[in-house]
């Protein structure tokens, strides 16, 4: 049977997240729904990142077994046709059929978007988190410099091992701290990340930011595997999930 | 009677543009609306531009004489508890009370933004135009440098002259157009613009970019004073009114 891989954007808002539920809007629910307009197939669809409520794509990766025939780029038109604007499949090629958009994923991209001024804003709130107080960049590369390379990120999670996971050991290749005008924008590149691990990130470096704690808390959190010890979960609506890289040969 | 004057920012989707209506959700009516509710005062606010349905504001100004004494940075934070998270009061301040925010703006800039590829965008529609086919900026670069100074653009406006206005003679001082990434954004700066002025200029401006009209169009119709010849109004949400500049001695 083909195995469709999909490229999605989409904007988070209005789904409870990427998991398929009974009776709520989920973005797995609506691209499933979509093949099953295009196809008449009851289908799985397996994203890359199960993003959670509120939490956008740019370049979230999907897989999906069918029987029809389709061509991969008429995948492309007839999906889009049915789904609804705030999701939208980019890109759609035939992969070998052992590809798993979940488990052959070797690195994701993650980008929070944080807006940092003294004044509200009336443009853009469900891309954004809102940060009044001037934000220490240089207080916030400092504290995240330790967390790069392979460590154990138990501190860093929300919740226990998810049932698929073995260990909590990750590998964060970068973070990266920029600013243009008054956004913050703060990107994590990893083999893996764990649950609401980037926004848990995101939101102790906000403190450190802040000065409401030292840079060297960072560092300490991640070795005491205390998730008590960490800040607040920074909200879903300033998340992105960017790119999802495979190996080369997993075309077909 | 105090002058206050407001640059604010406003994601114009929900509202039926700037200019009060009966029975409509308008930027106008609900600033109007904020300020009676803080100082019980039925004031009449003024803008700067009369923006229309669907179009953004990062830097309107407005202003209204209040008996209130209030501070000018009180009101920012009295009117934007009132106000909906779609609109942002960014600054106040107290002006001489002859200030007029339209009458007395010397120079605005309009900011248009176009989408440029070819599949769809989940992300931020109620922000801009997305336009498909590949556009030529080089084209659209030399047809609009015609346009640059003192002219009659009778062809770039909509309807006839507005009740206030003596003339249809404008001064555009810029027009910019540049790209990052698959977004291009075309900057507009003139001493006043006529109703619809920006949106017929990137219409026209955009079919030549698409290479149905020649470059050279843009100069012709200018001079022709014939609306008929130009092209397409482009859609309102793509459409950022982002600066209005003053003297400076129009400070209390």
């Amino acid at each position: 049977m083909p195995n469709i891989r999909l490229t999605l954007e989409y904007d988070g808002a209005a789904y409870h997240g990427w998991q398929r539920q009974p009776s709520v809007p989920t973005i797995q629910g609506t691209i499933e729904a979509a093949v099953r307009a295009v196809s008449r197939e009851k289908v799985n669809v397996t994203g890359a990142g199960r993003t959670d409520a509120g939490v956008h794509a740019l370049g979230q990766v999907a897989n999906f077994k069918t029987r029809s025939r389709l061509a991969a780029d008429v995948w492309v038109r007839a999906l889009n046709r049915y789904l609804p604007d705030d999701i939208a499949i980019l890109r759609a090629e035939r992969v070998p059929a052992g590809f798993h958009s979940r488990y052959d994923a070797l690195e994701k991209t993650y980008e929070y978007h944080i807006l940092n001024r003294r004044v509200r804003t009336a443009m853009g709130r469900q891309y954004l988190e809102i940060v009044h107080p001037p934000l220490d960049l240089a207080r916030m590369r400092r504290g995240a410099r330790p967390l790069i390379g392979r460590h154990d990120f138990t501190a860093y999670r929300a919740g226990g091992l998810q049932p698929e996971e073995k260990s909590s050991i990750c590998t964060l290749r970068e973070i990266r701290i920029v600013k243009r005008g008054d956004e913050v924008r703060i990107l994590l590149r990893a083999d893996r990340f764990l649950y609401q691990m980037v926004r848990t990130i995101v939101g102790t470096l906000v403190e450190v930011g802040l000065e409401r704690r030292p840079a060297a808390d960072m560092q300490r959190i991640l070795a005491s595997k205390n998730r008590g010890l960490a800040g607040q979960t920074a909200p879903a609506n300033g998340l992105f999930l960017v790119k999802v890289v495979y190996r080369k040969t997993d075309r077909a």
